[in-house]
């Protein structure tokens, strides 16, 4: 009793007086603002700011007394039936020797597709912002560790392979897909054929990174060309979009191509690629050296992660690929740069990182899975063009396997891993929906459903094949 | 070359055929939805669905040519500042012998209030969706975190010092608040003075946990007995919320309380504890038993995440917290349940989670603190209501120091520990501004600048004073 005074008066005099006193509070008149304001928002329900509990108290006559409604409640459902979904499809795929990824997207796409049962309970799985952005990180991440596997001098040494198979995986889609478009498609536009080209082009490594990372394949000289090849391939697809966006929109308006923007999208993208490179590989061990004077726990894992995430972002503010900033942030962190961090006890970074990836990669492909539209498939005069535009797709990323200029390696594997298009080709498709030319847009209603299909199509494809040209690969080298 | 034909032709004909072939893929026709669903919002840039990328693309004339934006690109920035924030915070914080906690919750106050100073740049910070939803989902797992370390066992040990605390906690601050009400605002109704008591009665657990975390305390009796009283709290503020605003809504309406109503919460609230308690006790040994069998790797993290989520969802659902739910889970699992996986080399879960609450909880501290607005202590005829208030808050909470039955504990340090309001607080007055009596709200502007400050009070005050407190009842328990 005689301790309670003392910390009572403690507590109430340092509480009370450190408003008025300190500096840190400034003066101000908030009116009737300050309800979107203060410590809102938070532990318990973290809805939106009490202004908004309010409205939603205020409007509500259902005999809702305070409780703790949140826009993260839709989430922790949605994590629970993605977790779970994830685990089961990864499980039965195993059990049929497929790599895990294929499990987690068919399970996505059952649930996905629920609602052509009539079930549509599952359907905010697949519009939910929050999830949504678990998901992004949670690929992020996948691109981080992979990235991590590597460096930047063994992704250097396969440079020029990587640079010959990003542009065979570029040009061979983009005149097959040309071809068959003219062939099946003879009254379009040119330009129309040349948007469907473009189409082609795209690589989805996220896919394929996966693939390697279940088959524990991750750090073979054929996963580097084929992750450097990605990483190009993004910057090509920049280019390729924008030549083909202008030339559409130089045909409508009667004027010519601004060269200029499409070299300012190349000097952008190469710039961030070799700066980041650069100045992050000059950086970084400082960084931590600097970082690993401090006591703080945690501190490994936190800047590792906020350096990924800063590339990650600065791709994005150039309109590259976040997964693009994040593998290369992956390649520029080195175990050498936080050696002070590890001769103090704290786990090694991949150890870290790891059980976040667990927790986060599966959401994005399950997520992946769940905006699968089996129904595109039904549709009408679809699927002949749908088929001719996938064995495209395929062929023309096989042209792949002629890039690798190293003896001995399993060309057909990068190959196989350059097929898939997962959403990349889907954001070039829905660019060409909202492209007009002529007064129509250049890309359908029709041709998007087949682009659809080509996407699903190589998507789901590429688990299961590239894990039988895998082992091949490795028989023949064994062999 | 022989090589490179036998693939193309094997990815062709599966990846072509599946589609029409398999009873999987479901017909019917979309027309013009199509394009709100399929593989889109994924790997690359998941922004929304490709149709949302045609709006994006198709009204930007700024020479966009496809990119990547999306809803995650301020997420990673907003992660990148708040992660950097968060350990420099840290570590001054522990540098000045404080808990990291209070380190991170004045770095977000000082990003909070930025604008104040004219820098505007950081305000996206305390809006933006993701961020909260990351933030949340990290309280959720420190309480689980926490939960993890006790077992029901010895949280029902301490029970009966746990109901105590918790009653005296609520019956006192209520009574405080109501008196400093009625002497400082003696012309207002009885029902607002009612209200104000309501208000100081919550307890926001998220800041003491953190603190019993930083300082390793989290496995003491004095520890458990605040854990069970603050979920015991939660209860109880479900019910003198909806007491309080039967009582106002019976006012303007002429009517009764609907005592049923009440009733039906506490059953609600009672049920799911006990509920979860039991079924989760004997639910999950025999569910760990049945996962052990499958081969997956990462089971034990995906399977207890999913098993938090699904009680903190649940308890969300009732209206409760999910961080009571969360909790909850920590308490029902125990390392026995696993044992098969750690058997075949799987880490100890508190390992697998700690990387993650590493990550995700210093998210919620410091946006805790952005949320924080200084200016309210700038407004006019505001503070010597808010002092007297917080005085009563502080002291109210005190008298739980009586509450603890056993004997040689650190009583003081339990009271100290029940003192932050938090965000429940918060919650509390919007509501009450939220609910009008005889045409006035029942919770003025004034009044709710005068809460925040009492909420800003003592949760910044708790993380300091609690370290003295336990420090100070080490020494005694030593000597």
């Amino acid at each position: 009793m005689r301790r309670l005074i003392p910390a009572v008066l403690l507590f109430a005099v340092l509480g009370v007086l450190l408003g008025p006193v300190t500096g840190l509070w400034a003066t101000g008149s908030q009116g009737n603002e300050r309800e979107e304001t203060a410590v809102a928002d938070t532990d318990h329900a973290a809805s939106g700011s009490a202004g908004e509990e309010d409205a939603s108290h205020g409007s509500s006559d259902e005999g809702s007394h305070g409780g703790h409604a949140s826009p993260v409640t839709p989430v922790l459902l949605g994590l629970v039936i993605i977790l779970i979904a994830a685990k089961i499809g990864g499980e039965l795929a195993e059990r049929f020797h497929q790599p895990a990824v294929l499990g987690e997207l068919v399970a996505g796409v059952v649930i996905g597709n629920l609602a052509l049962l009539g079930i549509t309970s599952f359907e905010f799985l697949g519009t939910n912002e929050g999830i949504a952005i678990l998901a992004e990180i949670g690929v992020i991440l996948l691109l981080f560790e992979v990235g991590l596997e590597s460096n930047i001098g063994e992704m250097l040494s396969v440079g020029a392979s990587s640079l010959l198979v990003a542009i065979l995986g570029v040009v061979a889609p983009f005149f097959l897909g040309w071809g068959v478009s003219a062939w099946f498609l003879p009254d379009e536009n040119l330009l129309v054929h040349l948007f469907i080209g473009a189409t082609l082009c795209a690589t989805s490594v996220g896919i394929t990174a996966r693939v390697l990372t279940d088959l524990g394949k991750v750090t073979t000289r054929e996963s580097k060309i084929i992750l450097g090849a990605a990483v190009i391939d993004d910057v090509l697809g920049l280019v390729i979009l924008a030549v083909v966006s202008g030339v559409i929109s130089a045909a409508n308006t009667g004027g010519t191509l601004a060269s200029m923007d499409v070299l300012l999208i190349v000097l952008k993208a190469a710039g961030f690629l070799v700066g980041a490179i650069l100045l992050g590989g000059w950086l970084s061990p400082r960084l931590f050296r600097v970082f690993s004077r401090l006591q703080i726990r945690g501190l490994l894992l936190t800047i590792s992660l906020s350096f990924c995430f800063l590339l990650a972002y600065l791709a994005n503010v150039i309109e590259l690929a976040p997964i693009v900033g994040a593998f290369a942030a992956g390649l520029i962190l080195e175990d050498a740069h936080f050696q002070d961090f590890l001769d103090r006890g704290e786990h090694q970074l991949e150890e870290l990182i790891h059980p976040i990836t667990t927790f986060l990669v599966p959401v994005f492909f399950v997520l992946m899975g769940i905006k699968v539209d089996l129904s595109t498939f039904g549709e009408k005069g679809v699927l002949g063009f749908a088929a001719l535009l996938s064995v495209a797709a395929i062929i023309g990323k096989m042209v792949c396997a002629f890039g690798v200029l190293e003896k001995g390696l399993d060309r057909i594997s990068v190959a196989v891993g350059m097929v898939p298009r997962g959403e990349v080709g889907l954001i070039f498709a829905g660019i060409g929906a909202s492209l007009v030319l002529h007064g129509q847009p250049v890309i359908s209603s029709a041709i998007f459903s087949a682009v659809v299909i080509m996407v699903i199509v190589t998507t789901l494809m590429t688990p299961p094949v590239l894990k039988i040209t895998l082992a091949r690969g490795e028989r023949r080298k064994a062999g």
